[in-house]
């Protein structure tokens, strides 16, 4: 073991609410850089050695993250209550330990639309693409599509639920 | 999204027992290899397009992973129950959604200690070199350093908790 590996670097013990010693609660993105609600980042693990990061994202009720897409990939599971995401055409309710997979340039968005709180675990690539976001037409479309695609984008899971 | 990208492998759902839709409970070594116990091993995400794999090991109460080291890295949650880890000279209770990191060439094993399962997800490099087993000596040196690493090895934890 290294000598620059210190106890506190390798043990991060949990703490209530989905924290974690020594971790820090960010903000999601740049406030203003893309769509988004209620949600806040935790970066776990983000090592040299290591060709992916995981992350731990959380929405409080009502929160979404951005619906984007981008040529990188993520594989996430669910770790804390439960929501809808939308993946390609598809929408879902996801609860603790499901496992979703977002393939390349995916259209994809999480939403906390079940009154509590929704947390996923993200891996994700260290070295990757930036998101890009829908135009408005392409809203349009992804909703023409699909009625329940619709209901997800226009927020109507959670007055549903 | 690719058409060969089946709804399937998108969406696998948490079933009961920290198990897995669609996702196998595989041995967690061959048998024989390298000394554990009762310790089962399912890959939750093994990509081409991603850098690292997820996969989730659990013990059963009183079964422990192999010790080794290696010159890759683990991330490691600990996903469900609890127990002890032990990390170069380190021995650590560790408890759901505790981080432990395995620096380089560091000596490590997890067991379940408490009379409970001990479940964690394992974050590594898709391409990796193969583990180093020690050999007695070493296993006596590290004992005769630390007293608690000593109790660790030799299962003296289980019988305290």
């Amino acid at each position: 073991m290294s000598d620059r590996t210190s106890d506190g670097d390798i043990f991060r013990v949990a703490l209530a609410g989905h924290r974690w010693q020594g971790v820090g609660v960010l903000a999601y993105k740049e406030e203003g850089s893309a769509p988004f609600r209620a949600i806040t980042r935790q970066v776990l693990f983000q090592r040299p050695e290591l060709g992916c990061e995981l992350r731990y994202f959380e929405m409080a009720p009502g929160g979404y993250s951005t619906l984007e897409r981008h040529e990188h990939v993520h594989a996430v599971m669910i770790l804390r209550g439960s929501g809808h995401c939308l993946v390609g055409q598809s929408v879902r309710e996801v609860k603790e330990r499901d496992l979703v997979y977002i393939p390349p340039l995916t259209w994809h968005q999480f939403r906390a639309t079940r009154g509590e709180p929704l947390g996923f675990l993200c891996m994700v690539n260290a070295e990757r693409d930036r998101p890009q976001l829908p135009t408005e037409a392409e809203i349009e479309t992804m909703k023409r599509e699909s009625a329940s695609v619709a209901a997800f984008l226009d927020g109507r899971l959670a007055e549903m639920a």
